[in-house]
């Protein structure tokens, strides 16, 4: 019936759309390219499908991860072009009130002039994947559910270690189909990162966070790092001394851009997906849990802006979480409405039906059934483990106690050899521990976090006595009488007598021994060691749990993976931080009856949006360009202006952020930046009637690099191709 | 510059779309037509043009006016076709609880179950329009200007009088072209109105106050009265002896309906438009009079929120006013939004400018120039009056205050003879005088008025004294000293001491004599006779400003006629509630960059927007028929689906509401109902970018009428044509 909507747009606009209308789902990894290879050349890739496999090569050589962010190299000089967004902590970071880069946006006119970019801002580029599968699993089958977590972990650890003994770069061993699969991918740790260009934000961030997960855009969401290495070529701290990287590939970029229909692709880092996730869990998410967050987190950001009032030093401390709560909080309401659109519960309950009747059907597929059975009951445990720890969670989240509990944990895994720590406490995750540790000076306020604390400790007070934590209740001195109205007293006493938030306490705690915390007077210590044994036991019991799924779930996969083949579908893994590559087309949408996302938006768009105040408060110069119609030679002929966005069918989430949209050739024709607020649901499940990816086009950054901001010696630098 | 954007569009859609893109700007008089009988035709008009503009034949013999909304003739029965929302007072009136018409809908299954529309319902039935242009402006050249306008006045009257001299007609001189024109327009006074079907609020009134003046929309906003005349065909009171009316005249109503870019035009009642406005008052309406308005009545609204709790007996009497307040706040939040965008007073200031240069280029047009520099003059006098009065205005408000000042008003006017009465105070008007006074029992609550008299007071009070009316100042006790604060006891005694809300004494007082008003005790009257001579020398001074605009604004109007002719556009007289057509095309818009209405909306779209929760609560019945896609033959195979609502780019206003949407052979395939939110400043400058005017679909009315409702007797009485 909703297809029927579909067909509408089909048939009002299908003279301008060459290009099939179902939006592309699939995330796949690159090595299943070669089976997708019909399809790709069908949907227009002019590339051989099978170079995209071979990540060492062109263009999957040129896609690097930052950590959190995609980007890609787009010179030989080891130029990084990457999302506004994903670079804006290293202009804030650089920026002081006479420099306001933020504000004014910062351009390196020469090499010499680049800035470092933030502390802990790294490139990695990998080098090398290989399958680890046998040695991860092998004779795991039989054990015990927290002893196969465990030796898993090991030999992930052990086999990181291993790749690690080759200075510069860093490993990691990710898990795939639920870890049916497990793939070494090592990566070249460029340490030395620096800042190159980025536009103000009246440009880089237009529209703000009004515009976030919004369509019309016109957000200039780009900017440049450079990567250094030392001389030799080996990665290196920042040193005056070092080189820019020279990549083995670098994309073009091109000024042609992409018409409505053209074929596009998207490589690049996306964070986490849950489109295997079992009925139980979704069910939990969605009836419970995310509702239930979406309105602590409303407190949350209420409590803060009243805590740090807009001006106040305070806030400056908060702006960054108190960005990431209300991009979560928004986050969370598309997730929920966008269930509600497409029927996820029911969905997802028909979908286990048909697979459950796949499986009846064959005595063979017995074994699918047995698991799926127990991953089921698994599901229903996590649901309800995540259920009895919500208001647990939130109590604990006072930040120094989260200090006090990692320091107290990084001096009880120190007993050990470095190789059996704990990851997170081995001497690799070292360095960012230290700057974790560090930045609680930029991110910490004593009266705000109380006043969060007070609202998360009021919720669980809240909870009847049963359904709380013993343990929680004896080290704060809760009894059943004690009330909300108790609680700024209470907590005085933490905040009044805790050395944490000075930073040196802090990095000579990294140093103490145990027995150093369980002598301490900090109250938070004292909460943090009062605490560790039933933080402890909540950690083995999600381990076991973890045992028990690495045992299930790959049978699960295997079962959905041979019934989605007999339907002619590749299945392809959940998004696990690791390279992928979707592919589709720019393609405009419907978000709801009689209305049609265009698939660009236009330079004049920005001017009919500006208000003349941030966020939409576009530069003078960049507002006189438009009304004078400077296109330069970056006008789309079909929408007679500059294309600033524009909508693809791609399937990509978080951490795809700042990756290269690259067209039929592999040029760099745009970054992808956000999903329509529509979108946000397809993490849980891929809806392609409303799922569309939101670019910044290439021909709108050269537009700004050359009319806007003069940056042109950077065109200069880039393989800039018609 | 953003004529891109409209091009966009065109490129984007342009395969669909055979209509050209300029909305069509022009509501005109039904004579004026036959000036642009060619473009009617190139349009699409498939009628000879002529036609259209003979008032009693076909198709313009069957619209109608219900006073305030428009309507026709859809059956030789006199079955009256026109929006939900025109006739919801007459399924309000009849609604009890047992009996709740509104949440049932209501379908009479014969003409004896048909129930009376609400006190004051009328059709009106236009049957001769006569120019009396030189009988009312005959020899006023050279008068004062308070004289011209009390003799143009008088013979307006006595024009009126004459007409109605014909039993059951109800007769008015409508002024065009700022007074260059009048015309006698006698119409037959249909009183014996019935409620014949109207859908339940959940398809009639569909989205609410949510959706209203919003595309995309899902309203079945159409209703059916039946117009009785005595067995004569004479007007006659509500009777059971009446008759249905047979009008001479009926549309077929089309189930084939419309296709995007179709010919459409509408025929109603337009109310006021404001397109010749001179500068100074556009200033002074956008710059000061509709901010301060809009401020004013979010806090009216809040005021009646809180002193009538929803749920409360009081707000029941006060629903229909806040609707007004909040569709009014909408409506002029639109205003000011649309003038920013289109940039409105630039465009006046430009429009005069261009238009004096027109005036210099020629010796004969120097006395339009001077006509103009006075009415320019004159429209600095108005908007400065204007600012004056407002808090005076508004101070005035309290409800029995007003019904006092009319009361009193009432009995100075009964002192003269019937026709040398001021309009509204004639024997002609007392029908419609004694119902608004009943009409106070339904509206009035003390309490509630009494907190937005503090309200409005509180406003007064905050000006500076030299800014009050002394008089009001003194009646109402007011000092220098006096605040907000002394507010509350000060009304106390008006609330305690009056009468007025007594029904009897009101209509009593009807026949009162000024004496006896000026010896009452009652408060609201003492205030009433205090601040009579005020008012009266107000009135006078507006009547005055009125006078001198009688001998400009034609010379004004004959100068932008002859301008506007040069360059090959008929100008068209401001809406004035007299019957305008407008034609133009099913058409779809896009109301900002990136962002396209799609001309129709689906059945689905209703399923889609559904929440079970008003008002967005379709009957299950409605929800279920669409789930198995039972459209009849009511589909539009373009769109796959049944139409609900659509687009188009006619010229409408309100009092539009109601109008037949025409196809080019005369039938009707929708009703007018709304205009989307970025079209509501057409009113001061049409805007063919972004006016769009929302029809009901005439496909998705019968679909409801067959499907849902169980209507077919009422499809069986219409010719319902393919």
């Amino acid at each position: 019936m909703t297809m029927t909507r579909l067909a509408t747009i089909g048939l009002t606009l299908s003279a301008a759309l060459s290009a099939p209308l179902a939006a592309k789902e699939g995330m796949y990894t690159p090595d299943q390219l070669k089976e997708i290879s019909d399809e790709l050349r069908e949907t227009g890739l002019e590339l051989d499908p099978a170079t995209l496999a071979d990540l060492t090569s062109f263009p999957m050589g040129a896609v690097v991860s930052l950590g959190g962010c995609s980007a890609s190299f787009v010179s030989p000089e080891g130029l990084v072009v990457t999302n506004h967004h994903c670079a804006r902590g290293s202009v804030q970071f650089n920026s002081t009130a006479e420099n306001n880069y933020l504000e004014n946006g910062f351009l390196a006119a020469t090499k010499t002039d680049e800035l470092p970019a933030a502390p802990g801002s790294r490139v990695y580029v990998t080098t090398e994947v290989t399958d680890v599968t046998d040695a991860v699993r092998e004779g795991t089958e039989g054990m015990e559910p927290l002893a196969r977590y465990e030796l898993v972990e090991q030999r992930r650890k052990d086999i990181i270690a291993g790749c690690e003994e080759a200075a510069g770069y860093r490993c990691q061993v990710s898990g795939f189909f639920g870890g049916a699969q497990y793939k070494l991918i090592k990566r070249l740790e460029v340490r030395d990162v620096r800042l190159v260009y980025a536009p103000a934000d009246s440009i880089g961030k237009y529209g703000g966070d009004i515009d976030n997960w919004q369509w019309p855009r016109h957000t200039g969401d780009f900017a440049f790092y450079r990567a250094y290495v030392a001389p030799d070529g080996s990665a290196a701290d920042f040193g005056e001394a070092n080189v820019p990287y020279k990549p083995e590939h670098h994309l073009k970029v091109s000024a042609a851009g992409v018409e409505d229909g053209d074929f596009v692709m998207v490589a690049g880092y996306p964070g986490a997906t849950s489109r295997y996730t079992l009925l139980a869990e979704v069910e939990n998410t969605f009836d419970w849990n995310y509702p239930t967050f979406q309105k602590l987190i409303e407190e949350w950001i209420a409590t803060i802006e009243e805590a740090a009032p807009e001006g106040s030093e305070a806030r400056v401390k908060y702006e960054s979480l108190l960005a990431g709560l209300n991009n979560f909080e928004k986050n969370l309401r598309g997730q929920m409405e966008g269930a509600q659109r497409v029927g996820l519960v029911d969905r997802r309950r028909a979908r286990e039906a048909a697979l459950a009747e796949w499986i009846a059907t064959d005595p063979s597929r017995t074994e699918y059934g047995a698991a799926i059975a127990s991953l089921a009951e698994l599901s229903e445990e996590s649901a309800k483990a995540a259920r009895t720890n919500f208001w647990y969670g939130n109590a604990t989240r006072a930040q120094l106690f989260g200090v006090a509990r990692r320091l107290y944990r990084l001096s009880k895994e120190r007993q050990k050899p470095n190789a059996e720590r704990e990851s997170g406490y081995q001497e690799r995750d070292m360095t960012f521990f230290r700057q974790s540790m560090e930045a609680i000076d930029r991110r910490y306020d004593a009266g705000v976090d109380k006043a969060t604390w007070i609202l998360f400790l009021t919720g669980y007070l809240a909870q009847p006595v049963e359904e709380r934590v013993a343990e929680l209740d004896e080290a704060m001195g809760f009894t059943a009488e004690t009330t909300a109205d108790d609680l700024p007293e209470l907590l005085d006493a933490f905040y009044a007598g805790t050395t944490l938030g000075d930073l040196d306490t802090r990095l000579a705690l990294m140093e103490a021994s145990p027995e150093d915390f369980e002598a301490s007077e900090d109250p938070f210590i004292k909460l943090a060691v009062a605490m560790y044994d039933y933080g402890f036991e909540l950690e083995t019991q999600s381990k076991t749990r973890a045992g028990r799924s690495l045992a299930l779930r790959p049978d699960y996969m295997e079962a959905i993976t041979a019934w989605q083949a007999e339907q002619g579908v590749l299945a392809y893994p959940d998004a696990n931080s690791t390279l992928r590559v979707t592919f589709g087309n720019v393609l405009g949408g419907s978000p709801q009856d009689g209305l049609i996302y265009a698939p660009f938006t236009t330079l004049e768009g920005i001017t009919a949006k500006d208000t003349g105040e941030d966020p939409f408060n576009a530069p003078k110069r960049q507002l006189e360009l438009i009304e004078a119609g400077e296109y330069g030679e970056y006008k789309l002929d079909a929408i007679g202006s500059v294309p600033v966005n524009f909508l693809s069918d791609l399937d990509v989430t978080g951490g795809n952020s700042g990756s290269a949209t690259l067209n039929s050739r592999g040029e760099l024709v745009g970054l992808l930046f956000d999903g329509t607020y529509e979108s946000i649901n397809s993490d849980w499940d891929f809806d392609p009637r409303t799922t569309r990816s939101i670019h910044v086009d290439s021909r709108y950054m050269l537009w700004v690099m050359e009319k806007v901001d003069g940056a042109q010696a950077l065109i200069d630098e880039m393989d800039v191709v018609d």
